[in-house]
C-alpha cells in the first residue's frame, strides 16, 4: 500500500472521520510545510507517551499529582465527579468552582457491559475515606507518597454526570455508596438540556446548574 | 503547553476541524490503542518523507515514474489534464479512461496571484513536444533517462478541470499554448454540475464527462 493510500486509511479510522474527509486531510498533509505536518506526527506522539492518570483524581495529566491536585488555593472538601477528562476540562472553563475533580472514565451502562467496577469508583472510596488509591505500578507509588499529609477532609461530592439515562443511574450509585459515610452527595441541576452531552454544553447553562445543585 | 493542548492545537490547524472536533479527535487518539496511533504518526512522517512528484505527469507518487506513467498499457496519445491530484483520484474510480494523466497542481486564478508559471503548464509544453522535462535534482535526472525512449507522439489533450471560472480560463489557455501545436484539446462535457468541484462528482456523471467531450 502507497504511503497516501495508508495515511487515508489511518485517517479515516477517526471518529466522524470519513473516506472523503480523509482523502481532503491527506492531500492537504501532502501540500502543508513539512516542519507543521512534524509537529502534529510528534503531538500525537507525545501525548500517548506522556499522558497518564493523576493518582488523586484520575484525570489525564503530564505530571502526578496533575495541576489541579497540586493547586493549594482549591478547596479540597469538594469533589467534582466527572464522566470523562473533556467534561472536566468544560466546567473548568466555566470558572465556576473552585473545588477539587474525580474522572470516572465512563458512566454505568449494563447495556454496554460498562459496570461499577469498569469506572474509577473504588479509587474515589478510598479517596474520600482518606486512604491511599490502588496504584499500579512503582512510578505512581513515589509520586503518591508525595501527595501532602494535611488535605482536608472531604465533605461534599457533587455529581456533574450527563443528565442521561447512565448518567443519572452513576449518580444514584455514587449517592448509595457515599452517603452512608456521611458526605454530602449533590447532582448538577438538570438545567442542562435532558438528553444531552455536558461536554457540549454552554458555559452559562453548566454554571447554571452547578450552582443550584440539589441534594440526592 | 502540556501535550494533550499541544495535540488539540495542531489538529485544530487542519482544514474543516475546529477546536470542538480537534479536542474530540484528541481524547480519542488518548484512548485509542498505541499502534494505530503510531501508525497515524507514521502515516503522516511517511507521506512528507517518500512522496515526490512524478517526473513525467506531475502526479505525486512514491516512485518515480509513477504506477500510471509506467502502465505500458495505457494509451500515450491521449493526456487528461487535471488540475490537483485527487481529480486524477476520481477520474480512476470511474476506470473510464485508459490513457494518462498530467497534473498542473492549480488553475489559474489572477485574484489569488496564481499566474501559468505556478503551474505545471511548462511541463505540460516540453512533454507534448517530446523534450525531457524541466527536473531540478540528480536522482530525478536519473529517473528520467529510465524514460523508454519510444513513447507515442500525443495527439490529444482532454482538458478535466473543473466547471467554474478558474477551470475554464486554464483551459482556455492550454487550448491556446497546444492547438498551434496541430494537437487537438478538448475538455470534459459540462454534464458535471457547474460551479461544483471536480474531486467530489459522482463517478457516472465524470465518465460521462469524459465521453461527451467537445472540442476547444
Amino acid at each position: 500500500m502507497d504511503p497516501i493510500s495508508r495515511l487515508i486509511r489511518e485517517l479515516a479510522r477517526l471518529p466522524g472521520i470519513g473516506q472523503k474527509t480523509a482523502t481532503r486531510l491527506a492531500f492537504h498533509v501532502l501540500r502543508a510545510p513539512a516542519p507543521q505536518v512534524r509537529d502534529l506526527a510528534q503531538a500525537l506522539h507525545e501525548v500517548k507517551e506522556k499522558i497518564r492518570l493523576c493518582s488523586h483524581c484520575m484525570n489525564l495529566t503530564e505530571h502526578d499529582p496533575c495541576a489541579l491536585c497540586a493547586d493549594a488555593s482549591r478547596d479540597g472538601r469538594v469533589i467534582c465527579v466527572v464522566a470523562h477528562p473533556p467534561d472536566l476540562l468544560a466546567i473548568e472553563r466555566t470558572s465556576s468552582f473552585r473545588g477539587r475533580y474525580h474522572v470516572l472514565h465512563g458512566v454505568l451502562s449494563p447495556l454496554d457491559g460498562v459496570g461499577p467496577d469498569d469506572l474509577k469508583l473504588r479509587e474515589l472510596l478510598l479517596r474520600v475515606q482518606g486512604k491511599p488509591q490502588h496504584i499500579s505500578d512503582e512510578e505512581d507509588e513515589a509520586a503518591l507518597s508525595s501527595q501532602p499529609a494535611n488535605q482536608p477532609a472531604i465533605t461534599e461530592i457533587i455529581v456533574a454526570t450527563s443528565p442521561n439515562v447512565e448518567g443519572e443511574a452513576t449518580a444514584m450509585y455514587i449517592a448509595r455508596m457515599l452517603k452512608p459515610l456521611g458526605l454530602r452527595v449533590t447532582r448538577i441541576a438538570s438545567g442542562l438540556p435532558i438528553g444531552g452531552e455536558l461536554e457540549y454544553a454552554d458555559g452559562i447553562t453548566i454554571a447554571r446548574a452547578l450552582e443550584v445543585r440539589r441534594e440526592i
